[in-house]
């Protein structure tokens, strides 16, 4: 399967080992974003994946794109240009205390693309899937009618087009956000979302999920709909599952407890394990297994990307969640 | 809401990544000393806050003043002299294994401070508090007599004075200590110390520490007496609440599970969450909430000082301790 | 006592903070092995410990030769020669994924070892037990042959023979190691192993493992038989416990729920405990105890080594494992 | 002497080491910008010094704000808003591979700023000493717009007015340049700027550089030109000596030869050793010798910073260059 | 250009710092090798650069591919299998102090290749150059046959064949380095060699490399003799020239005066330069003016890869040498 | 030979990478003194050495002695008890800023130490050498105390003493100085001192140093003077030789032009090489050459140990100081 995701990837500037900023006489230098996580992840299952973007001409983004590059992603069609990466700063949160993200992403090279400097049809030449997320179109409208382009072209031309939602209430308005996402639906077959689950509420209410799931498909006549289920009892400890409907029927995902090494870039590696086990026609129960595994997995990793090899997520639902020393 | 501490700062030398010291190639370097973390605490919290101490004209005395003042703390009436700054090294524990404090504090400049060289009057003009500890006394008679000096004049200029005991078996014995403290206790109005709950016991005897709080109340004739409720599952895992004993009634804390980051300083966090919410005239209830919220958080940051914003303790106040990602 | 190991020692090559190894720009420096472990504990202890292996002439051996002999372990009898000293690079797992070992042991000195350098009588003159594991005989024909001789000369000469069946599938088949442990057995007193106890099956099967410690004594004849409990929870959650059997009766000890720093290593430590409990003639309640509380503590120091005084396991018997911190 | 700065500070990022960023796994964060670095340098020589800016309100901006607090600054006039901090990557070169600087600065909130926020009469209240340097006009025209009026008002209100003319080309053009500056030129007393001596020339022209200072002030009726002159024999080794023309005559500098640390900030040092320098009413001579020394110091010194004390500058003057161990 | 190359990769694990290995608690771990150094040159130049090795199914293999692919080495014809990858400890030299390398390179993947594993038609297909150094025949009879063979067949496919004679008196006696060698020449174009220039010698004797190149010309018929040229003062400072020899002509370069970062893989670095100007065609003259400098700066680069960008060379050689800051 | 050494040992906490104590988030960790340094590096080279000091009974003094233990030095006669052990901090300078220490050792356990509790005839029995320093006598009146006893137990048992000056002017006055250091010098061999070179001076003067040696020869009827000449251009770029002056007759060494790493300790290596070579009964020139050469050495490492082989030294001595690197 050969997949092609569009979006923004970012420069990461984390604190190490739980400091805030300003404690820190170092920042850890990694690269993410939604698309760019979930093609790599893509990559290191043994997929063909092609990451989209814009970048600037510059040492940082030379680094980035030598990361990609050099986990398996194709980077060819990455367009060059533009003033600035995006960046956001990460303090590592511990207990009661969250993460928190500090963004600098306005004027990055891709929120100033020029839509027709993507051709489509010669970069999804080929391919099976395409996959953007909610953030794409909010980064600006130019961001947005190149998404649009792309989910359409994908459209035309037979490809699997799935969309995570991730709603950034700091990039675009609720109201903006519904029209600009309401119009790429259309294009949409299969939709991805995180969960809102309070864990004050005491226990997950899977039937209000299910209700939400068919909503959207009633709506946007989506294949499928697959929520993930995020219990955040604190910082450090998680609870984990998924939910994955179609055909007018739900498939709920078993429950993993997390200890959290690094949970940014956990739903990006749930939309990977989900499109590559859509990719391989697995059952539906099978899917949201193994999506969630594998981002279960993703959360004992640092950094944004899922930089887990089939063979775990195989393990892990083999049922070897032990942590065994492997040797 | 101006504050005045005083006490010893040390330069902390902890161990990386729960190393042992025959372990270690590098110490980490930050600072600390319970006064000194309740004013740096206080003036991240917005208030006006003055640390007095005496501390040697070398290079790392100087790197702790300017650390200090960073954060906002009124460093300007700190004495300089004497022959060195005092030290502890911290071997951070895990799980079984306790963190490991080996104190070379001993001649420090504070404990051989000459109290005529504070003049109390001028210091204390226009502050409303006055805090200090348990440990300030047990560092020397000259250090006892300074601090005695300090709360009598608090007291005589019309500042509410606070004192967290603090009782250090390694300073000094407890019959010195009973006898000294009890001398101070004249000009406390606030008392605080730390519960000596023995997990072990399977629960917290809630009864006994109201006994505790009132009969301290009825001897020392406090306005209030705040007591830390700590259960010390493991090095990496504590309950945490508080009580607030005022007008003859006792005032409970929710209580939080923590995952520990570095317990160090959060009985001092606890004092300055306690402070800022008595100063802002809060209900006993709100005190102890706030108190023990701002020093739930501390457990998860890395050093002596309590990094956290009043946002973020008003955050878990409202109730989200779910360490979901902020941005 | 004077205890003498025998077996490889190895460089330890590991991702710092959960990394996977294709993200470290840096490998943590230190090294292990069964049989040196349990000599680095014993000495920490205070008891004699001579190790004996075979390291080629380089600066990396010599290193290694030199955290030895600082932790007190006497390497004077350490043979010099061969090509190259074995490694192991470790990716420190955290939740459901694993810790992972990559071996790259071929070819080590030892393994190349010729049994005659080795002059047993003179080197366990005077000393009063001899260990090693089952990771020994499996590097090669050569360092087996070694083990034999080893361990015939000790019981020969009156010692206390002890062995860690530690059985490594990637050395070598069942088959051949049946056979060649088979014939070791012979001059073994104390058999220790590590349970296989799967967390999935719910509970600890405590009857069974009594029933392999009856079988194992019953055929070979051993003065005792000592076991691991380790329920895998997660890579970061464990439980422990331990089974000591002798003279037909089985002594439980008590259970320990931990949160894991580094768990490689654990039986190592509860090898060396045992040793010294039974060196010390302690009962056997008191000696599977004892075995079970150092090797808990090992969980939370970081490396193949048990940093842990002996103060500090005698606290933890005491029952303080609340990880208050000492000061 | 009270001074007042006013221009764009900037985070850093730093490669480690020599690193390359396709190479860097961390970046060392610091703060820097021609005007904060002359702030700092005069606060750590004793003097007040007051640094203004525009920050936005986020962490990253605070943790600026403690170090230059931290260092003796007064932060309290840096005006909060906009929408970003500007920053720079820096690749450290050696030998005949240069440093590199990437600028990330568009946007930042000091090239945003509305002029009307800085109430100048206000901020220069009982200042001596006003300095910008010409990075801040290029930034934007509000930035430019923003120095010209500190500029006309610290001169009505008879400070003295210095300018590090810091001509940067990928800022604007000298077209641009030359026409704002020079319009800012006729509130300035003392003009500072860097030589452009090519060491391939061979030699210094000492007499090329007598005339540039000799006709900038004819034209803009400067009371003194300082330039500093730099034989760039690598990035790892440089000749550092500086001219201060006034009243009509030279005065030339002893020479240093320098091992280069850290070059960034080396024209800054000089900026506050002059300013410094002047301050005290030091002869012509001994003012360029002090700016000299200080800023040969600061190329010790890693980061953009000059964090050297006025008992160092005075001991290099006083002829000890040795650089012996200080015990 | 398409260049292959053919040889050994290692992990290179450096003690950070210019520390000794017995100092050293982490080991910066990066990897390198002639031919590999050559292919990621290239790369880094523009030019299609493929690299040709066997490397085991490991981790640590996995993590040496990413970082060649990230730097646009193709590295789909490494063949995979055998036991390990070779490894070599550097411990960084300073002054007087030489760097010292131990190899841990014996029973690698590479040297234990089946040269039937390699098809050299389908690998050497639609390339203009193959490159290979001494060491690879060193490795071990089948390595040389490997070796052989690719020379051969690029011969037969018309690339042009360059080698690196480099020889490494640890591998092999000079006796068998002569016969294999002598064996290889035939098929190669394209000779470069280490000069052995003393300094204690006082001044390079260009004759006698005139009279080396000569006589390697008459004897195995190149069309060119490169020969690097390296005064070592010191592990600090080095001379650096060097010497092409073509059509009965020497062409010298001019010299270098480095202080030195890292000088492992200057030769290779070189070669990469030779390489990169012969496929541009350059005048012999710009062809050795051109490797001296990418070499030289090579010597500024931390780490076997000369992470260099073909416009820094190309500055170089315009005389910017002076290291001034880039922005 | 077997050598005891007698003094203090400290914690040395240094900023890396030449950072200011202000700048620096961690320090590195290492222990050093002169006699020590003197004990580890005759144990390096292969002989016998015993380190003879007092030490607290702590974690730090504990992490100490393994290290000293590790490097082969006999540390068993160490005596525990005391406060605290001696800590300096270093900031390591560059080009003209000097590396500064900073002392915090009074207090130190070897300075409170009871000269009774050393029994030097046990102690000094089988002993071929004593040596010790100018700077134990100045600790305290105990400390020169147990000096004395220990040099003249050593007279009397006929070992070699050697005793290098090292004059400290912040530990006691010259008077002072003069008066014990006369009393003690009655019963030493050897007398090792640093000469004062100004390099401002152009040259070193030769003659001078030889005067001082002779009349420090007839003053205290010495077997031998040594001298350290150096010439101190910067904090990075040292001369480095040495006079040795025994039977009348000077000795001078070869000039090596130094780029230093870590200048502490130099002069230690120093005595430790003209012990070393004494002891092998070489010529006097080759004494000195022998010295200087390992000194040499001692400035390319990091930390106060010379932690380099003899191999090495008589590589240096035979001409190789061309740092080329050793594979």
């Amino acid at each position: 399967m050969k997949v092609v995701t569009f979006g923004e990837v970012m420069l990461r500037l984390a604190t190490p080992a739980h400091l805030r900023l300003n404690q820190a006489s170092v920042l850890e230098m990694t690269f993410g974003g939604g698309e760019a996580n979930v093609a790599a992840s893509l990559a290191l299952f043994g997929e063909e994946a092609t990451f989209i973007t814009r970048l600037p001409k510059n040492d940082v983004a030379e680094a980035c794109i030598q990361r990609l590059r050099g986990l398996g992603v194709d980077t060819r069609e990455i367009v060059r240009g533009g003033e600035r990466i995006g960046i956001y700063f990460l303090e590592s949160g511990a207990s009661q205390r969250a993460s928190t993200v500090t963004y600098d992403r306005a004027h990055s090279a891709i929120s100033e693309i020029n839509p027709a400097d993507l051709d489509w049809e010669t970069i999804l030449k080929g391919a099976d899937w395409f996959h953007f997320t909610g953030i794409t179109p909010a980064l600006s409208d130019k961001a947005a009618q190149a998404a649009l382009e792309g989910a359409r072209a994908a459209k035309k031309l037979g490809l699997t087009v799935s969309c995570d939602l991730n709603f950034r209430k700091k990039l675009w308005s609720s109201e903006k956000a519904g029209k600009v996402m309401g119009g790429l639906m259309e294009y949409v077959d299969i939709c991805i979302k995180a969960g809102t689950t309070e864990v004050t509420e005491g226990k997950i209410d899977h039937g209000r999920y299910v209700e939400v799931a068919a909503k959207l498909t009633e709506r946007f006549k989506f294949k499928g709909v697959a929520i993930t289920l995020r219990e955040s009892f604190s910082a450090s400890h998680n609870g984990w599952s998924g939910l994955y409907y179609t055909g007018g029927k739900e498939h709920f995902s078993r429950r993993y407890d997390i200890q959290i090494v690094d949970r940014v870039g956990g739903g990006d590696s749930f939309a990977a394990g989900l499109i590559y086990a859509l990719g391989k026609k697995k059952s539906a129960r099978d899917v949201i297994e193994f999506a969630v595994a594998a981002s279960c997995l993703k959360h004992s990793v640092s950094g944004d990307l899922n930089l887990i090899r089939l063979s775990e997520v195989e393990a892990l639902l083999a049922g070897d969640g032990s942590g065994r020393v492997q040797r």
